[in-house]
């Protein structure tokens, strides 16, 4: 049977995996998909390195527009990253008439709600599985495999840098910027490292997953982001002691208020399978209201793993390109016209448990204050833990987890804490969930 | 836009899920799927009970054969279990042209190769992701998500029964018998538990699994099973002690000379993901080539999350049945014309490293006769543990496990060792997977 061509738009990392596997397992792959799925043609700025990487296999070009316009392409794949040229490159794709399949997480998260109305106009798929989570299929088990359920929450472990670096302070006892180095010196994390410790691309991958379990637009510019470079490692100590992991989780979940769309570093019990997701991994818990809690677990980056997912895509476009647009999965998994609009809710009107840790005087009184302020706020405690103060030493720690209690409580509690005069300094508050 | 009728067969547990998930989420359903899926008609033995459940929402009949020969019905959803019956169903339904969606592994273990081959020549589609793993999208995974991979194994925690039994064991310390009275008494086990507790309901998953995973046609009359039921507490205390869980898995493994297929208390390292999967829950393990290991976990049985695999068969169904059937994700992952014949390969072909537990005489020599026996045999010891005998105690355990070896080898060391004058008893021999 005719084989379907692909335009690659980039052959790095992704780009040149995705090249190595289909060239590896291409018979394979046509034995499943019905034919074959061939590269055709690589753009990329660096055409001499895409010469020697593809070694005659297909043309080579440094014209990325060229390719979006080739009538020999059916399908680009667009793994050059960032959002401008992409943006464009995308556009023109699907106002040429290609599928585009893309593992652009931050495009997709800032101009999907463009990109995907432009494909519907055009009768043409933009498959996405490579954007979230790399190899995992999270994308078609939300969009397909869960399709029974209402989607009650997702919360996923879904950038491996920061899990890195999270498990290592948790072993070794070290400090965020020494892992930090660490990370870096292993390829872990980039030398830039601000959108993967500040939660920023964990926040990309959250708007995607939260779209398609509501059925709601893409919200990236109302999430709420906080990532893992004020972490201290006394506070994943005393999480550890309390029977708590902290994780920097993305949370998205449908309240009678709105939906919440946040990513933050989160105790969640060690007991939960995916409190025991170390290293680089990448897992996304999901909570349906008929199967219940459901895990997928992988790795999120990586040359490989990542082409996995984009080759999933190409066979899934590939059986589906001359089908009725009627016949595939919606975009976003509800129907078009069968969207929502879903306001993204601030976090001061979140609910969730809170870790609380304040610096307090060794002296009688203090513990009484505390309570009270919090009493006052509606707050109820759960578990407490006082260090005893060390030889000599006239503060200490007290450690508090709280009921679920709306942020807003949380946060006005907290400034009449620290108004009190036994109270050292900032207090160290981190959310807590317990994912049941 | 025209609903889709439904035609189920069978309102029992898993029957009833579907029902009342169906009627609970059904706006949000069509909302996904295009169109609403209504269940027009159901047929069950006892359609008092029916009428009961289904309270006027659509028609009941004691005859199933006669649902499948409905001209209003567009798909058939088996769910009465059994093969005899519900084969001959299935296949009248399939020759009316029905689309069928079953949860029914017995029946696709043992007659799948059949039922694909009707379903084919008449262009109609047999869905069953509710046959492995209940609400875990599995069969979607690997059957799409996991497309551009060499599979090269899975290993599953694929019967919630003997997962719960062996938790409970491990947790408890408790034997075998029990802990299978108490799952009994919880509902957790049958009445009659044999087809869960020997591992044959864990074989028909895999069978399924190993067939989408390869290519292969259904061979399940060739698989290994061996149940839980003979496993003796102190296996799972020296493991534990050695650093591993007992885990009743189903291993399908492509090698050169052929496919593994075993179902069978492993031993696991505690530190991998899938040893802490507790309870009723199942998680599959999914080695890629491109992708490594994923995983997916949820619950693996029960009516709403069975229910939760069927609805997604119904959508996937919905949106395809009016489409090419070249469009369609084939039955067994691959193309008709591209499935392979592999051989099914012996137990004592398998390669796997070993648990040995053998009774010895507390004298002299012993462990030097039982080591040469082993290395003649091209067996070495990775790890050892000799109980200390007790007091006036003149018998001890020793336990060891090997590095891999193929298994006739270890038969034949086996043999040796027992018939050496100080052995006492017969050897436990379990199997290892590091799983990486």
């Amino acid at each position: 049977m005719k084989a379907i061509n692909v335009g690659l738009l980039g052959i790095g990392t992704v780009g040149g995996g995705t090249f190595s596997v289909l060239s590896r397992n291409g018979e394979e792959i046509a034995r499943r998909a019905g034919r074959p799925i061939r590269i055709s043609v690589v753009a990329d700025r660096n055409p001499a390195r895409a010469q020697e990487l593809t070694a005659g296999a297909c043309r080579v070009t440094d014209d990325a527009f060229a390719v979006v316009r080739d009538p020999e392409v059916d399908i680009v794949v667009e793994l050059i990253g960032g959002c401008d040229v992409a943006r464009e490159l995308v556009l023109q794709a699907i106002d040429n008439g290609k599928h585009v399949v893309t593992a652009n997480k931050a495009l997709l998260a800032k101009h999907g709600n463009e990109i995907f109305a432009a494909a519907r106009e055009k009768g043409v798929m933009v498959a996405f599985e490579a954007a979230v989570a790399g190899g995992i299929p999270i994308i078609k088990a939300l969009r397909e495999g869960l399709t029974a359920n209402r989607i009650e929450w997702i919360a996923g472990i879904i950038n491996g840098t920061t899990n890195f670096i999270l498990s290592e302070m948790r072993d070794k006892g070290l400090s965020f910027a020494t892992v930090l180095a660490e990370a870096q010196r292993l390829g872990y994390a980039e030398a830039d490292p601000t959108f993967d410790v500040e939660g920023v691309d964990a926040a990309h991958k959250l708007s995607i997953m939260s779209a398609i379990a509501f059925g709601n637009a893409m919200n990236f510019d109302k999430a709420h982001i906080e990532g893992i470079s004020r972490l201290d490692a006394a506070d994943i100590r005393y999480a550890e002691q309390l029977g708590y992991r902290i994780k920097l989780l993305g949370i998205t979940k449908r309240t009678a208020e709105g939906v919440e769309l946040r990513v933050h570093p989160t105790l969640i019990p060690s007991k939960r399978l995916i409190a025991n997701v170390e290293g680089a991994m990448n897992a996304v818990l999901v909570k349906g209201d008929a199967v219940g809690a459901t895990l997928y677990y992988g790795k999120g980056a990586g040359a490989e793993p990542t082409a996995s997912a984009v080759i999933a895509d190409l066979v899934d476009v590939t059986r589906m390109h001359t089908a009725d647009p009627e016949h595939r999965v919606p975009h976003l998994a509800f129907q078009p016209d069968a969207m929502v609009d879903l306001a993204i809710l601030p976090i001061s009107a979140v609910v969730s448990s809170y870790y609380l840790r304040l610096r307090v005087e060794d002296r009688p009184g203090v513990l009484a204050d505390v309570t009270r302020i919090l009493a006052d706020n509606g707050i109820s405690i759960v578990a407490m833990i006082q260090r005893e103060p060390g030889e000599g030493e006239e503060q200490t720690d007290i450690i508090m987890l709280t009921h679920k209690t709306r942020e807003r409580e949380v946060d006005t509690a907290i400034a009449g804490i620290e108004s009190l005069a036994a109270v050292r300094g900032r207090i160290i508050r981190l959310r807590l969930e317990e994912l049941l």
